[in-house]
């Protein structure tokens, strides 16, 4: 891959830090960022940002702060995003796919060949919740010492951003994507469709939905859906209502008919 | 390599910062270090040690800045080392043997088995000296932007430090605890069940079924679906039938009372 292919590859490639509580460290972060090529910073509802440690910090790379794009919820940093990649420290009990840096960071900078792709980072503390983990279509642990995994949140973004930083060049030859990924507001939009239309033909009543829409979306979300995938899902959901309507309609008919007669 | 093993390897290689300025860096490497299995904190003339910064940025690693060897000279942290891996920031003109981490990591591996091994790291500003240089028998350059390589120095022991975990892991056999992929016949009842239900709720009246149902596969065949949630799509799928059969009653119920009045 050239520099110049290399460059806007990785320009689609967007990294989201989620409430962060220190600004040194989205400084930090935003020169480990650009030592491996990154520029595209997303910071969701930071405690503090501008801030001056945070430009301390960023040594050098105080132009990835200044374009840094402030947003009020994690679906605004992922309009338009077709892969969101989820750091978690934790394997968790819902067992979405979660695979190390090395195997996914090939599948990034792949997927960056057409469309914005996000990594997304939690906070400090606790990492990421429960509603981040369930936007992200893949998850990423960072490998560490069982006894001692306090990995700091701009050391993993050094990290991943290394492990990007290799695949990009060791990436040679662009495949052509067959089939158009579905950006995450169409995902978004399903599983709301799907949520209510279980709601409305009764699937709730001997499931717990907020789990049962978990179970869901991890299913899809390995399923990667694709934009046309997700209409014919979204045509299926339809007809199931519809149909009902239809029925309606046709015994509404059918009743008027034999009032008529 | 069991965890015993890898505990014994990874304490016999020594990180070895050479006049560091910054007690913060000193702090952060210790962090970088432990979160990775590494404990061997050896520091050359440190400008500033110990400090309240390094201990701050330390966060939890404090034993290891407590256990940290302070050195007069580089030759005092080398005693006793059979292999020093100099930290680069240059592919310099001497031409000494320069690798990637990815390339390297894994002869510290191995050579730490039965020897203590230095990973030696230069200052902040101008990285090693010729004399560190002529002391190491292999060199090893982070890949970064050519544009802007200004490594931090704890963030360059985290990717060294993370290298080295990898590698370390990789002689391990790891199986992922996953959840059980549903067998076959279980995929085909369901995909079968799935064309039953379109076809009743009326689905495929504009669709073409064949072509309709092999997308469908195709997109269950990349999710790799797990039994139970084969078992949570066939609730639906009866959910769905059951609620269009109670409707069907309910109109045709209404239609016998229209006509009985």
């Amino acid at each position: 891959m050239s520099v110049v292919e290399k460059q806007s590859i990785f320009n689609k490639i967007r990294v989201v830090l989620s409430h962060t509580s220190h600004p040194g460290n989205i400084g930090a972060a935003a020169r480990a960022m650009k030592v491996m090529g990154l520029h595209q910073l997303y910071l969701v509802n930071p405690r503090h940002f501008p801030d001056a440690q945070a430009s301390a910090m960023a040594a050098g790379a105080d132009d990835v702060l200044a374009n840094a794009v402030v947003c009020g919820s994690i679906d605004e940093a992922l309009q338009g995003v077709v892969l969101t990649v989820g750091m978690t420290a934790r394997l968790r009990d819902i067992s979405n796919e979660v695979l190390s840096p090395r195997e996914a960071m090939p599948q990034v900078v792949m997927r960056a060949g057409d469309h914005p792709v996000a990594l997304l980072f939690g906070t400090e503390m606790s990492g990421l919740t429960n509603e981040e983990v369930s936007r992200s279509q893949l998850l990423v642990n960072i490998p560490a010492n069982p006894e001692f995994s306090s990995l700091n949140l701009a050391a993993a973004v050094q990290v991943i951003a290394y492990e990007l930083n290799v695949a990009g060049q060791s990436f040679q030859t662009v495949v052509p994507a067959t089939s158009l990924p579905a950006p995450h507001e169409q995902v978004e939009g399903f599983m709301q469709h799907l949520e209510k239309t279980l709601r409305e033909i009764g699937f709730f009543t001997t499931q717990n939905p907020t789990r049962m829409m978990q179970r869901l979306r991890r299913l899809y979300a390995r399923a990667r859906l694709e934009a046309e995938e997700l209409n014919i899902l979204r045509g299926i959901l339809s007809v199931t209502t519809e149909y009902n309507a239809r029925l309606k309609m046709r015994y509404q008919q059918e009743q008027q008919d034999v009032q008529k007669h």
